[in-house]
């Protein structure tokens, strides 16, 4: 996504902590004190302008969400979605995905959604894929036993790194489609980049993988 | 495969037990003994008209390999083939492949190769998939630890369902290609199938995977 800097979105993030988390650090371990209701949690990683989790709030009234988004002039845009939806269920949190160990602890989260990550194309850059190994440790550490990452994607050099990654680390592929929106599911919520790279009629690649402890 | 019925295929075949092997029972477990040299050996489990498999042998000749395929009519034209190449290091096994445990033994083969399979696309006919587990579990019990299976298809639906066969199965993913004849993969042999489907400007899916014992 090409990001526009926006000096009064750092401001606008600190004056709505009801909806962009302010304290991070003293919830882990109780995240769901934050919310109206005591139910499964699921995170999105990388939650950019938040329509993918703003629609499964609404859809599943009976789960929490929170959208996680590094980038201050991205999260504002979820943020104005929350204040007009005004759900009761949806958090946002405005903080690097490398340091979700600083804000979770084990059987935090139930669920893990990835949803048109940066690919990194270049081998170098490896490392700040988020299927790269480290973030499917990170994400392992805040899992519920057996807990799953739902992953979507358009970019099909990411989608095949993502599979053997996910391999290699031993968690179960329980299903995967390589043409997603020609498949059978059901009630696919889509992402804005989602909307629009499929209008133009190419492929989405989407699999879910089970953590196997 | 349209199969014709040829009723002097049977014939054909029993006169050329030199490229056919004619008593495979009797090969279990020293099946080095009927190639010239000892060396590795690689078998195709469905291998049709026998393209992939001698080009691989005469591309490959510090390899041994076998073709393996159930139908007479279409065995055929893999002995004609063969009988023109006069290749060493390649046999063919006329044998239905739900039977393979009758002809080879653990350590008896390095390399599985499945090729554009049969996709049994119905639910009801999953067993009969060349990679549902019943023939993960065959496939193990021939193969070298740590052997692999190679497998390439055009077909959508039996290459998501391999995936997480092989993934359930526990093996290990070590590559994917979603779109294997735009990738950087090089010396890539085709099958005849594979020739006619990429013509049309279609995907060929492509991966390896190792078991992990």
């Amino acid at each position: 996504m090409r990001l526009r800097h926006k000096p009064w979105a750092r401001e606008k993030i600190e004056q709505h902590p009801q909806y962009i988390v302010a304290n991070p650090e003293q919830c882990k371990g109780k995240w769901h004190e934050i919310f109206e209701k005591d139910q499964p949690l699921h995170i999105e990683v990388g939650t950019g302008k938040g329509q993918f989790i703003t629609e499964m709030a609404k859809a599943n009234p009976d789960i929490n969400y929170m959208g996680i988004e590094l980038y201050d002039s991205v999260i504002v845009a979820a943020l104005d979605r929350l204040i007009e939806a005004n759900l009761p269920n949806l958090k946002l949190l405005n903080v690097n995905a490398a340091d979700l160990a600083k804000y979770f602890t084990k059987n935090d989260v139930d669920r893990v959604y990835l949803n048109f990550s940066d690919p990194w194309p270049k081998a170098r850059h490896e490392k700040r894929r988020l299927t790269y190994k480290d973030f499917l440790k990170l994400y392992e550490d805040l899992l519920v036993d057996g807990g799953e990452i739902h992953f979507k994607t358009d970019n099909q050099g990411l989608f095949e790194y993502s599979l053997m990654s996910f391999s290699a680390y031993g968690l179960l592929l329980k299903y995967v489609s390589l043409d997603f929106h020609k498949s059978e599911y059901e009630g696919n919520i889509m992402t804005e980049y989602e909307e629009k790279f499929s209008e133009q009629g190419n492929r989405i690649y989407r699999c879910e993988v089970k953590y196997q402890n």
